[in-house]
């Protein structure tokens, strides 16, 4: 049983809007991911979705407002809840979410990531 | 639906060894807690628990090992483990676990919370 080091893991991401699973306790999954520019508008049927930003900031879209989230802080995103992370500079951000979670939710398009990495 | 800022729901806890929830998802939750000192040898015996340092590091005491958790750093402790935190320092953690874990687990004393408070 070793830690894990959240700083040291996104040093070996590279790319963006691609989570790598560093995680897993009761059916869910600790995912870590970099994001910029902007995502696509989705929706996740049945699971809800936890953002917590590690480093920098973004901005949460949702049908009726914006929410910026900064580093420290975290969003819940209720499933069912159409939403849109729009980053202008690269963030680092932890998802927690259940194993089954599709990036890209109701929506397959060229940012949808079937086979997450295990870093 | 609001964003959650950690530090600023940390500073509303006084107290040690008494988990405050701060948000639920997929029947989960995230408890924000301060530790100092150490707590009780226990284990859970149906969830995995996982810890997350946001300011400060403590001791994970495992049976055959400790782990130093410093900020920025998590461990998951896998249902059956017994372990035992140990603050030297007060220090800020963020879990993740299921509604019903139990701070103590299978043991019951008087650090044991069953009514925790929503921050």
């Amino acid at each position: 049983m070793e830690k894990t080091n959240l700083a040291e893991k996104l040093s070996a991401i590279h790319d963006h809007w691609n989570p790598h699973v560093v995680g897993e306790l009761n059916g869910q999954m600790v995912k870590l991911v970099k994001f910029k520019g902007a995502f696509v508008w989705h929706h996740h049927d049945n699971e809800d979705e936890l953002f917590y930003v590690v480093k920098g900031s973004f901005d949460m879209h949702l049908k009726d407002k914006v929410v910026t989230i900064s580093q420290g802080e975290f969003i819940i995103i209720p499933k069912g809840t159409e939403h849109k992370p729009v980053a202008n500079e690269e963030v680092e951000v932890m998802l927690f979410e259940p194993a089954e979670t599709l990036n890209t939710g109701n929506i397959v398009n060229e940012k949808t990531r079937t086979d997450l990495k295990r870093i």
